[in-house]
């Protein structure tokens, strides 16, 4: 048996690490970290520096892997997804096999909270049932970009005793303000909050959330919409990378 | 100017704490620990825990205070919380006054994350915008009760791509299954789940997350109802008091 350890290591602020994420991040033989491609070398910094901050122990090793690229053409989103997940989890139980021995654990530091907007819980699952490497494993929650967004903005998700909609830009259209009076949008490509077109939508938008890059923007959307579009426009050209997320909302706390 | 910190402390387990907040908690001059009465000794104790283990500065204070109660009879909900936050906002005034110098930074401890279904950002904005005391305040994230649930059942929240609602018992009905293929419940008095009738639900639910006392039942819906109810109310009897939340679900990955 192989144990693996999926720990939530926050959205960009090393401080977001949890002290029970501290504690399992030392209770790992190997610690697997994801490098996605030049774009995202900042994001594998992170995990190098929660690693040189937090780990303790000195008799751990830190192996990089690459994960690979989902391809699109010619696919559903589903068969794409579908598709790239099974390549993930191939490079994991090779991963698992050749750098875990019996009896050791392994672990994957996962972006935010490994419960949203995620596949590394579900990959694990695939390399369990597949049956060619036997493991088990455990979750730890980590800081999600959601709340790094609410608290930069010092706002409360909900209104009072309301519901919230996690979305994808993908989906907002379904959404807001039609179907939900809050929603909040991750992995958004297109700015889907362009296509919005209600006077009383507020919006409160984030980019870098967490690190020495943050950027936040909240107003009436009417009002800020081009503000965000060239803000964003121009880190991602300056950075050559963005992560963004925001709330939409209408309405008030106290009317029913 | 009063500084004050709105800490999120996590939703059950002490080491759910983030760095960022230990060292918040060691920014502050006195500590503000809500007491609530004797049910939720359990949630005063588990504060009092945390700045045993994590304040290391020796000289700060820590100040217990009783939240008062919520009315609601005669009145809607809404009149009944906004009549309820302008009584705890009166409360925070005079603690702050009386307890906080000039210059000095205040702390409250918020159970979870202060982002989910709390109002201690909506009542320092209160205290604010009365103008009787001059204060500035920022807020530190922490892990919520939704991330323990999934940790511990080891879940993603979402299903691949798809949205999620979070929501309350008094307003489950006119969400799932109908709006959304994945919501979760909090703040749930009547487990309004018993009201839902569909083959294909399934539940994960939680009690007393992160601590000890921790329950977990997953399951569809049809199949473990009744052990959710029993083993609800048989907790509930033997503690005097419960926490629980649960996520509910139809629909698998990747069909679109
Ligand atoms: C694949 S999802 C992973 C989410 C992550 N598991 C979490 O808990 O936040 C990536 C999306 O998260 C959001 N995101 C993650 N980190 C962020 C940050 N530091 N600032 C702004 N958005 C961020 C963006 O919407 C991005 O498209
Ligand atoms: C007033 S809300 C506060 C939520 C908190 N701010 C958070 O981030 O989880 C209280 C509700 O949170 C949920 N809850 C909080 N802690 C919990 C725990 N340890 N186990 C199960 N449910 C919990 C329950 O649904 C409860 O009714």
């Amino acid at each position: 048996m192989r144990h693996i350890l999926i720990i939530g290591i926050g959205a960009g602020n090393p401080e977001h690490i949890t002290v029970q994420a501290i504690n399992a991040l030392n209770r790992a033989d190997v610690l697997f970290i994801p490098t996605k491609g030049a774009n995202k070398a900042e994001l594998a910094e992170v995990r190098r520096e929660i690693c040189a901050r937090y780990v303790t122990r000195g008799d751990s090793r830190t192996v990089e892997f690459a994960v690979p690229i989902r391809r699109t053409e010619g696919r559903s989103y589903g068969e794409s997804v579908d598709e790239w997940h099974a390549g993930i989890a191939a490079t994991y139980e090779d991963l698992l096999q050749h750098e875990l021995r019996e009896g050791q654990s392994g672990a994957f530091l996962v972006w935010g909270d490994p419960m949203l907007y995620d596949s590394t819980i579900r990959i694990v699952e695939r390399v369990r049932a597949r049956g060619r490497v036997a493991i088990d494993f455990e979750v730890v929650p980590g800081i999600t970009s959601l709340q790094a967004l609410c608290a930069s903005h010092r706002i409360p998700l909900n209104l009072v005793g309301k519901p919230v909609e996690i979305t994808t830009g993908r989906r907002l259209a379904e959404s807001f303000p039609a179907k939900s009076e809050t929603a909040v949008v991750m992995l958004d490509g297109e700015q889907a909050f362009q296509e919005i077109d209600d006077p009383d939508a507020e919006i409160y938008w984030g980019a870098y959330l967490g690190t020495p890059d943050e950027i936040v923007i909240s107003g009436r959307l009417a009002d800020v919409k081009e503000d965000i579009l060239n803000a964003r426009a121009q880190a991602r050209a300056r950075m050559g990378w963005i992560m963004d997320i925001y709330l939409l909302r209408k309405g008030a706390d106290f009317d029913e």
